[in-house]
């Protein structure tokens, strides 16, 4: 059994503890053990306020878990929500593996486009409307992220769910745990 | 005199390398090192690919620098930079201080609306466009980015540049830099 940290933007969602406990079971189903950043009990008597407790509550499951399986589905603009992406930065820096999904099947580049307009193409580069170089590396989000990943020796994987469920299908989730077995069993 | 690895979203600016010179000569006025993603000399020989190489130089610079001065400036939606997050993430689990700035001054919840219109407020929250929840802590960025440098003992420097120069303006950086004294001096 692995303790596995669930990172995502999951937690934004309106039914976010049934996602929660949807992902857990599926952790459990496969041997594992799910850790939701929505478990942690805070502290109500602390002086400290809402923001740091969670903060720190995240921060001492990922040092708790063996393994981080993150969520990187676009949120809020062409690349993965910015807590996830601290999250995974921070476990890969403590040694522990990270498992990786998205539930958009398009690279970064095709949703830059999507979300700013058409690229310009000069002899140094794409530029998009913000005036700054678009990633052409056929990667799924900024290199730091999709590298970290494959960096590891296996890929993140990207699925492409119905528009409706990109923050709910769970198929992509799934094809990770088997990931994580096949890690932690090799 | 301090190792910095300068993290931010510089890096895709049409001039990023005067504005990574111009970074460094700041460093080096506040007596410390800058050390700018574009510095690394990519192996041409080896078989992996540019992304990779890129990934892994960032990397290892992260590794030999003593801390990390972030520019956490909005980049591509109401977060910042994916790439930085992941930096901050990574120096912070290693042990390395991070000093970030950003050179807008609206809050996370301010830019979502920008973004993505007015909130509908219900008693379980706020929510965008997207049905996804909205945090309210008054914070810059989603709270295990703003969290992870308080946490630390010293503030995030937010400033309000010009819209021209808000990739540009140079200010918050020097403010950075003067924490960092700071704090090693102590």
């Amino acid at each position: 059994m692995v303790a596995l940290y669930l990172a995502g933007p999951d937690v934004f969602l309106p039914h976010a503890q049934a996602v929660g406990a949807a992902k857990k079971e599926l952790c459990a189903a496969h041997g594992h053990a799910g850790l939701f950043p929505l478990d942690s009990d805070l502290p109500v008597a602390s002086g400290a306020g809402v923001a740091t407790l969670i903060y720190r509550a995240n921060i001492a499951m990922i040092h708790k878990s063996a393994a981080v399986v993150a969520n990187l589905t676009p949120f809020r603009g062409p690349s993965a929500d910015a807590g996830t992406v601290f999250e995974i930065g921070y476990a890969l820096a403590l040694g522990k593996p990270v498992f990786a999904y998205a539930n958009v099947a398009a690279d970064y580049r095709a949703r830059v486009i999507d979300s700013h307009g058409p690229l310009v193409a000069t002899a140094a580069g794409e530029w998009a409307c913000d005036g700054m170089a678009v990633e052409n590396f056929g990667l799924h989000d900024n290199l730091m992220i999709a590298e970290s990943i494959a960096g590891q020796g296996w890929e993140m994987i990207v699925h492409a769910a119905p528009a409706e469920a990109i923050f709910t299908d769970l198929q992509a989730f799934e094809a990770c745990l088997k990931q994580v077995s096949a890690h932690f069993r090799a």
